[in-house]
């Protein structure tokens, strides 16, 4: 039987999670991060679970400017359409949001889904379980992170098939994440979008019921 | 600016990523998980990131035996069918192995996404963005079960609109993961689909590539 944790361990483990960020490239610095803290992250997220223990993710590391450069090119054409889609008072908050850290972070991690030819155990009835290991792993990557000091942002304002040309994916794989990764000037206390008040933070009592929605 | 990590502290981490499993029913414990312990999950949850400060999430925590019978229903139909797609020797192996532990788990957590009416900030280019929120909630929660000594285990051999129906969703929400929790009579030390030679372990140089898949 694999140890037990004690209850200062899990205390610890909130409190990686209460004060990990979104980062974007306001807050990224110059600074160097090394193949071993890269690998680190890796490591992390190879630990994360799988459906039927499939492992289906790819990760791209990604430290070349050209390449930043492409990605960002598509984040600008999606980001110009997708102000479009708010109106009135958002779409003038929506402008003045720094919303990616593509060229600003050292490190640009592009995290895929690679299907399987065969069926995956557990993968049978919700298809869409493969993609959410992946996210799984990006998860466990971003704890690690900012347990390391380092911070993460998840840009998923880009077009796909955009990103996958550039880095000349496999026609099967999926793009799931584009993770910019570096050190920070800070991490901030709250999430930006909260205290800036775009969205409010949900409470509790909002999202959890007992017994069936009706209970 | 908010708190730094030491190294140990993020090798604790490592350490609770790397003992969480996934558990089954021949682990669960009849061990009662009190209230207190259950709002630490979901306190964990709750702490995810999610796109465009959405939240998009629903938890449905059930103790009802009558409503985990009913979906241990689904997930017998839905399993039945599942082991007819695998062939000859992964069909044998398939059938030996305990899949789930929805009765003999004192609690289940139904998780669901719910779409936003409004257009949200960061899912105007990849739709299942809200969804992928609701992943990182779930792997949140797992890991803190893990860090309090409490196990989980995700079935998503479920057919999803008999889980909706029997915990009276609203039409529009998905469900995204059903777990099983309680406490257990053993954390393997790997994981079982591992030991049992189901899949092998992939190795990291077969799943991370630098600058492009091609590099």
């Amino acid at each position: 039987m694999s140890r037990l944790f004690e209850e200062k361990e899990s205390a610890l483990l909130l409190e990686i999670m209460r004060l990990r960020r979104d980062v974007r490239g306001n807050r990224f610095t110059p600074q160097a991060v090394s193949k071993q803290t890269i690998d680190k992250l890796l490591a992390a997220a190879l630990h994360a679970p799988s459906v039927g223990y499939s492992q289906p993710w790819q990760f791209v590391v990604v430290r070349n400017n050209e390449i930043k450069q492409q990605v960002f090119n598509s984040f600008t054409i999606e980001n110009e359409h997708a102000v479009t889609l708010f109106s009135d008072q958002k779409q003038q908050q929506y402008k003045q949001l720094k919303l990616e850290g593509i060229v600003e972070a050292p490190v640009n991690i592009a995290v895929f889904y690679q299907p399987s030819k065969e069926p995956v155990l557990g993968q049978t009835s919700m298809s869409e379980m493969g993609k959410f290991s992946v996210v799984c792993a990006i998860q466990n990557l971003w704890l690690m992170a900012r347990s390391l000091n380092v911070g993460v942002g998840w840009v998923s304002i880009v077009d796909p098939e955009v990103v996958k040309a550039v880095l000349g994916a496999p026609s099967e794989s999926e793009l799931v994440g584009y993770l910019c990764v570096g050190y920070v000037s800070e991490f901030l206390e709250q999430p930006e979008l909260k205290s800036k008040a775009w969205q409010r933070q949900k409470q509790q009592q909002d999202v959890v019921f007992y017994d069936g929605f009706t209970a």
